[in-house]
């Protein structure tokens, strides 16, 4: 059995959302499991002096514009949300918080909640309702998800995590929704 | 006629090297012509407040892989050179400072020089080798040669040129030798 591939992502990540869509079938393609790892962007952009893209000059106009375009290239529904970006130390939380094989589908609805309808994730009570939702209950205050949150969150920039999508295949990594074409080529053969 | 793609790049910038590689393929392929505008680049890092790649904590060590790698994608020959990056205000007033019709072999051959046979092209002297080697004499100390050289590179940051590759297609812009995939898609559909 090959290594399951690692998907670091924060849930307030345009592209790290695009990649949510696309990154289970490349890689059950080539016969691969996939890890799915959320962080806080907050946390990496302390270790790189960057900050969240709307938020720079000149680059946050082209980011918004290529959010949108790069939504509609690979045929994924897409909402710039209001607010945008948000704190995700809740949902990461929540992440962490809730069983392991109940992770992956809340994963998928807080995207979906934030980039299709706009509900701010960034609210814990908002967070907790969807969660609630789906039949779960973390417990996001608790100091044991605190920690463990931590612990992931730390482990991921210790990686060189450093932003969203950062996708790890048996030890190369690969930084963006734009890198899924060499992912594949990797994944085929090494190159 | 269509209107000409415009290429906006920094020669120091691998990802611009390895995009005028490509860029005169796609725009013939779709009836276009290229307009090559070297930039500054370190004149929109003052705009955006980011810096050269491998300045950067975790993005550099990632940015060099990924150079190597995304050339050996694409098949082209690169290597990292050293010292790198290095200043490009010689080069670009060589390039404008040439005749118009020998700009683009010009450019292609400091590109070479640069990232293929580790000619250090941030020095004055070696640009002007080069250019020699073309049977070109441009007047890089020239007061005309450097207001043209800064009204070019101006002109670019006005239009909200912040990074290389920057191609703009009938006033979309697309920054990244990742966006050829998105440019072609324009250039057929305007998706």
């Amino acid at each position: 059995m090959k290594a399951p591939i690692d998907f670091h992502f924060d849930f307030s990540s345009p592209y790290g959302y695009l990649a949510s869509h696309k990154i289970e079938a490349l890689a059950a393609k080539y016969g691969r499991s996939v890890t799915w790892r959320p962080m806080l962007l907050g946390a990496a952009f302390k270790a790189t002096g960057s900050g969240p893209l709307p938020s720079i000059p000149l680059k946050g106009d082209y980011a918004k514009r290529d959010f949108l375009r790069s939504a509609r290239f690979h045929g994924i529904p897409f909402r710039i949300p209001d607010p945008f970006p948000v704190s995700t130390v809740s949902a990461c939380r929540a992440f962490y918080g809730s069983p392991e094989d109940k992770r992956v589908p809340l994963a998928k609805a807080l995207f979906r909640a934030y980039f299709v309808d706009n509900v701010n994730i960034g609210e814990a009570s908002q967070v907790l309702k969807l969660c609630n939702s789906l039949g779960l209950r973390p417990e996001i205050d608790s100091q044991t998800v605190k920690d463990k949150t931590r612990a992931e969150v730390d482990a991921a920039l210790a990686k060189g995590v450093f932003g969203s999508p950062y996708i790890v295949v048996d030890g190369e990594p690969f930084w963006g929704v734009d890198r899924f074409d060499q992912i594949e080529r990797w994944l085929k053969e090494q190159f």
